[in-house]
């Protein structure tokens, strides 16, 4: 790594890694390094962002126009129009853009891709994903709607685009919750009727995890059948990144989907009434603890 | 952990520690909180500070006037008169404030303090201690003096107090170099002679640690025989924090000579020529990254 | 003024008025120096506070403990617990606090209150406040129902102190509006039926005062007859602060009321028909610049 | 104006000028909104911008990068590199830098460079610019050297271009003071001597400025003859502005010899005995007030 820039200076972990970047906390002085690197001959190739969602598409345009290759971590960008803008961004600079979809790295689950049988019959699917956080979460940016765009967004973006890729492309959804803690729904996808549940209340962990001190369940059954993928997950993240080293990475438009898919999550009002709920939708709600 | 403040948000970790925490990004908001802890017959009995140095004296404060007892990591403060000042906000709040030297409750330190035997004749001491930082440390509030105290207050707070505790009080001093990535001296104290390097600049290392891939190197010899004590600094936080919890705390008193010496350090001009250097002085200089 | 504190440093204004003042960008620092000035026997008397109004409890607290009396602008606080929060400080520290209420200090509106005749029937009173605010009030902190009350709170206060002074204690309430840009009510008061509207947006003005490019509206009909209060508002923030210093300022028993209306307004759940709508109510509404 | 951008949000004053344009707080959001104005087909023409000098150079390539020519305040940037790079910036995207060197527009200054005869011997020029500052200057970015260039660049930019504009070329210098309040020295130009100095302390004033509470003291002489110039500048900015719209503004290359110069300035070590200081480096000097 050739330089690094956060607002906050508590970076001692680059220590263990990088400890010869350079390393800063304006945006002002992060560009005028990169474009001294640039006249030395000797510029950035890849630019990795892991920023507050709503300014993705900010800092990948920082990183296009100082000629770079951009990696983003997940989501992309928050709405749909994010994406297309940031596709002509890259036709304007001729860089390109890549995200991090790990879940279609891994190995359990390329195997569930390769094995599915798509009939005239749709799968039936219950997706499960809960997460448990801490009070931190809802005073920090990730419990700000415009700034994470909410639960489906933030903690369910990877669920999504893997429903997408298994099971091909939306028809119709209902969305049945969406509150600072969780969120429930239904998608009619081409080859599957998925009732769907993320949540990162500890409270709505099942008993034996509570019981077990786990604070985090994943869980996807096809018609009654659960798919194990607990493990496999350590190294799907460098596996990403080196899979956009070789040429191989994920751009927008491969993104773009799940992109639409939250976004429409987002903006969906509620359904009370639905015989397609995600059986969780049914545990006690709780009140924000700030507000 | 009743509560925490943090400007930045990005504290997830706490999520293994205490996720019932309450989480605030804002002081006044912090602020509001503890009122109504208090209000609610549940206040927070200790508040334990990890800020940038030059802000400890305002946090102590703020926890002293909101009815805690206060624990704040190294330096405590960086000038004597902050000290004192503090001291006078312990009478008025009937509140205490503690600090954290872990190096006194080293086995091997506390060891060497039984044994050592103070005659007519100073011993001859040399301390070394080289903690290799990366590039960011240049840019962060720890590279800038008025906020970190710079090299010595920063990274030598906890070994000229242990210098003190061991060798008894200061008589006279010189300093051969302070700049951004280096310090080094002599002391005069009651029963022993000092000659004192410290680094964060990795090039400092000796060529068996470099090789060896360690950033890391403390050692202090008297009459030319090392001490060891790379080893037992696993547990000290957590015994220092459990020593305040049962009473024996190290307080504001215990702390002002080494404040004292490192505000002496700092406002030292540095004498170049002197016969009592550290050999290490010798060493080559580097230029600031950033400059 | 012996020294002031703003965390944004862009105050070259002072240089009007007083280039002697101490001025600090961090409350750390600026605590620390009021520190001084009592160690000094030179405390300061007076602290003023004009900061965003969700602030304004913490930073009122800060005050009181640093042995100050506190001056603080409208709104004092956003909720009556806060208030009731703050009266416990004053107890606790024998330091007190005060607001700018100076809408009672008009003398047109004095002459009011000392001519109005309350008899067993209410007055019919209509309140219309429109000032115009341009599109950067909707992305600062003004716009952030948390931060500043929303509409009726951060712009509406004066005006319902001015109510509850005139005409005496709510009865009742109904809230027709709560925009991001406008708000409208109807409140029962022991001497009066109360129709208001406030709003920020310029569509909102009376056409007469359009064409004029007038960008403020200010009207208090009481059985229909206009009171004219227009001019006169130049000196009475001076007034304010002179009374405060004469001891005859306003403090937060007097404010209770006004916040404790404004609180309910804020949480209230717009009633959208109603026959005590104020006629701006039928205005066309205006999205959200921003969203 | 379509929209600006300001991280401190107390930008009321945009009402009274363009209560119309966009306004946002975070520079991510603002690029946002820059692109989808060009998608849009009305994109911005002219960027202006009022920061902090040492960011200068980043916004205007933000500028530049985004399909907009830009005006910059003085000083352009704070070192000959910063300006050069930006030169490769505008070839690379097309768009123009223009600054603001308003004195080059001042009637009486314009009619005195149409006077002046430059014969064999050089003029005898002695420039005093003194405008007080109070004492928040010293806890803002004004007050650092790497981030306001230092008293010199910051206050003194303007003059140093129009001793070069008048006077030619810089063949040789001095610097004799350069503090946190004032900066002095000697110029040997093409065709004048120069001793200058310029203050923002107000002690520098001359007596009768004191007694008369003028903060303010702008003097030229040549050959010990005064230059009257203290009217005419009220719309300066305003032409100067005019100026660039109508393709007459000052370009990088205009200004690069004065960023040379105040560069020199700022890196040299100060002469502390010379035959060539301007009388009031003899004042008394004052301390740091917050060191």
């Amino acid at each position: 790594m050739l330089a690094a820039y956060d607002p906050n200076d508590s970076v001692g972990i680059l220590d263990s890694y990088f400890p010869e970047a350079s390393f800063f906390t304006e945006f002002e002085r992060f560009d005028r390094h990169l474009e001294k690197l640039k006249r030395q001959g000797n510029p950035i190739h890849y630019l990795s962002i892991c920023s507050p969602n709503y300014l993705h598409d900010a800092h990948i345009r920082f990183g296009l126009r100082n000629g770079a290759n951009v990696i983003c971590e997940k989501p992309l960008v928050l709405n749909p129009w994010n994406a297309e803008a940031l596709m002509e961004n890259e036709a304007e600079t001729g860089n390109k853009v890549f995200t991090i979809l790990q879940l279609r790295l891994h190995p359990e689950l390329v195997q569930l891709k390769n094995k599915l049988q798509h009939t005239g019959t749709k799968h039936q699917v219950e997706l499960t994903y809960i997460t448990a956080r801490g009070q931190w979460y809802y005073t920090s940016w990730k419990a700000e709607m415009p700034k994470s765009g909410g639960i489906a967004t933030n903690i369910g973006i990877h669920f999504f685009d893997l429903l997408l890729w298994l099971f091909g492309p939306l028809q119709s959804m209902e969305v049945h919750q969406h509150t600072h803690d969780r969120a429930a729904g239904y998608l009619e996808l081409q080859h599957a009727q998925v009732r769907w549940f993320m949540s990162i209340n500890a409270d709505t962990l099942p008993e034996n995890h509570k019981k077990a001190q786990k604070r985090t369940f994943r869980s996807i059954t096809i018609a009654g059948q659960e798919i194990e993928f607990s493990d496999g997950f350590a190294d799907l993240h460098t596996k990403s990144y080196e899979a956009v080293l070789q040429g191989a990475g994920f751009g927008i438009a491969t993104v773009l989907p799940a992109i639409e898919m939250v976004h429409q999550i987002r903006t969906a009002i509620p359904k009370l009434e639905s015989d397609q709920q995600h059986p969780f939708v049914q545990l006690p709600q709780s009140p924000h603890p700030f507000q």
